[in-house]
């Protein structure tokens, strides 16, 4: 193969870009066809994306950098909170929570329920996963303590946990058919501001 | 073989008790080592309990019958509130979310996620080993409305959603690593207490 360095750009998206997406897409498409993320290989990534195994390693230098990647692909761009009101935001963040934007996730994220407990790094992978999301959602309550809505000795990760425990549960496993997935996300944090709103 | 049934008992638990617990306990053996609940046979079931299928029928009319008896096993018995203190009560039931008496669980337990979504004969399981605790943990709010001590307009289902789902995702999934499982019960409680206790 002739480098194609010095040559001039073709229209559309650069093909390091495309080569990206297709691997990225290859590791969800073969999680969502019942993978488990033991038995995923680079070489199975690469012969579906129709890219060498260099071409990865290029890219990723390994295999659970690879799976960051493509499972935060999955859950989307993290919700950006207005910080105007404290509400809205956990409304905002709380809805966010198990909710992904691709269909594959659906078969995905479930599957990863035991992995997380059968391994170490899997486990580091989920939390790497999450902690961003956790993250925003601490600011939320933080910015709430410090502007005296929320109350000063608020427990904010037993509150993280109180936020988002309904909500994954309700969507990982549809824990009560009846609760009403469109509209808990207000009726949990009202739920619970009702038990941290300053008085 | 030749009928027992006039002969005189012989010491210990009757036969037949004897082959319902070992079928009880191949099942969880063999969910614990790896088994789907879709791959599981009653033939393996059966071999491995040492009993023959006819021995399973006679007892439970299928498979989900006996999974439901196994997984309920492996829950332990259902905690008794005592009915003094609707705080004492739900820590009791909370502390009890996501709580295996039998090791295996740890095992089997995560590994439902994945099945409960990909079939509606095993959503409906899960379902017929929660509901018994979730009715618990309903008659417990309810009378908390009674008599007085909880909101009038209390939304009965979303508080259980918002009691359970924190120490579910911390169980299942170690949700947030430094959680402590043994106070997060009473935490839960006295956090969700504070938004919907009567003032």
């Amino acid at each position: 193969m002739t480098s194609t360095a010095d040559a001039p750009r073709s229209p559309g998206r650069p093909r390091s870009v495309r080569a990206d997406e297709a691997i990225i897409e290859a590791t969800l498409d073969l999680l969502a066809e019942g993978s488990t993320i033991e038995a995923l290989s680079i070489e199975a990534i690469a012969s579906r994306a129709g890219v060498g195994k260099a071409t990865i390693y290029r890219r990723w230098p390994g295999k659970d950098a690879l799976l960051l990647d493509a499972l935060r692909r999955l859950k989307g761009i993290l919700p950006q909170p207005a910080g105007h009101s404290v509400r809205d935001d956990l409304v905002l963040l709380v809805g966010a929570v198990g909710h992904n934007i691709d269909p594959r996730a659906a078969k995905i994220m479930p599957c990863l329920v035991p992995e997380v407990n059968r391994s170490p790094d899997h486990f580091q992978l989920y939390q790497n996963i999450i902690e961003p999301r956790r993250h925003m959602m601490r600011e939320v309550l933080r910015r709430g303590i410090r502007i005296g809505e929320l109350r000063a000795d608020l427990d904010v990760e037993v509150t993280m946990a109180l936020l988002t425990g309904p909500m994954l549960i309700q969507r990982m496993l549809r824990w009560h058919p009846e609760l009403d997935d469109l509209i808990l996300p207000e009726r949990v944090v009202d739920a619970v501001l009702e038990g941290i709103r300053a008085r």
